[in-house]
């Protein structure tokens, strides 16, 4: 019988996306906490960084002169503007992470997470809720930056990104105060998908 | 956006199974010491007990007269003849369960697997395996009561076995020593069910 499951181990490609606001940044750092077995994807970003934001670690903060040329150049495996800034995902990034076993988590916001989707059919998409819409505004007030216009938009946005849950494989609620069940929600997501029959391999 | 995803929350049916000797007995009395959110469907038997074993809780120990009287009503889920000895699953049992909002654990030979996954194809398959043939023979070598003719039946039946791994959703290798790891994949696996975003309703 040997061990034919236990043998290939395939690193997982992980997707965290949801609404703006409802708590993917706070999610990924407590992941961090709770195990070094994975690899955090690093987005690369032409917005400026918010107070306490680190290049390298929140994002790779670059001009937008230099995110034109990363996608003139193939590096990106997907990126989009939202609310008028760049985002995109390091291809090379990824594919070294994955070649050296660990399972990759990327956050990213719904509407790369459906391009990743068609890119990438195997990796796995959690959608991270709120538990509701009034307490996504709070947290989005709460964290400020935002013009009441801004806000108004990011709502408007998270109402229709709410119809796009059923394309995920998983939702996990952030409930006010309980960030660490959301977290142990995610461990035990990926947990089990290393427990599946069938693997989702992922080729980049 | 209210809570549609919390609201329906849908107990699951949770097929634990695999070769005779694994550690399906001594999984399930680790789970029950982890939760009391699951209803342990008891098998019914016309097998005897074996030493400690308790009527009621590891089995319902029933005649064969008896077995064969819940067959003509109807009343079993699923039913087979396993090394001589009947077993069969009480249907009424796990509807009045899953109807408490109770997730439904159930420990099945791997033939009765097969038939609960025709009959219920919503159902969260598990297959529980040892790490090695040899693993698996020393436990049955230590569990006793088998003449070496009906041990060999075993692993015989356990190498047939193996090859229906791909018709389960799960496999949860059982190392020695490790059963603890078993069961948090187990309830990793029945946490990640309830997130799923097309969750699997059971009908009976």
């Amino acid at each position: 019988m040997g061990e034919p499951y236990h043998l290939d181990r395939h690193p997982l490609l992980i997707v965290i996306s949801g609404p703006s606001g409802v708590g993917k940044d706070a999610l990924l750092w407590r992941l961090k906490e709770h195990s070094s077995l994975f690899h955090f994807v690093v987005t690369a970003t032409d917005r400026a960084p918010r107070p306490g934001e680190v290049h390298g670690v929140d994002y790779y903060f670059v001009t937008t002169e230099e995110f034109v040329a990363m996608i003139e150049e193939d590096e990106l495996l997907e990126h989009a503007i939202v609310y008028g800034q760049r985002k995109g995902i390091p291809k090379q990034q990824v594919r070294e992470a994955m070649a050296s076993g660990k399972d990759v988590i990327m956050r990213i916001d719904v509407q790369g997470a459906a391009t990743i989707r068609r890119l990438v059919p195997e990796a796995v998409q959690i959608f991270l809720a709120a538990s509701s819409e009034q307490e996504l505004e709070e947290r989005l007030r709460n964290r400020g930056g935002d013009s009441p216009d801004q806000l108004e938009k990011r709502l408007a946005t998270a109402r229709e990104e709410m119809h796009q849950l059923a394309e995920f494989d998983y939702v996990v609620i952030n409930r006010d105060g309980e960030l660490d069940q959301a977290a142990q929600d995610v461990l035990a997501i990926i947990r089990t998908e290393h427990c599946r029959t069938k693997p989702r391999v992922v080729e980049l």
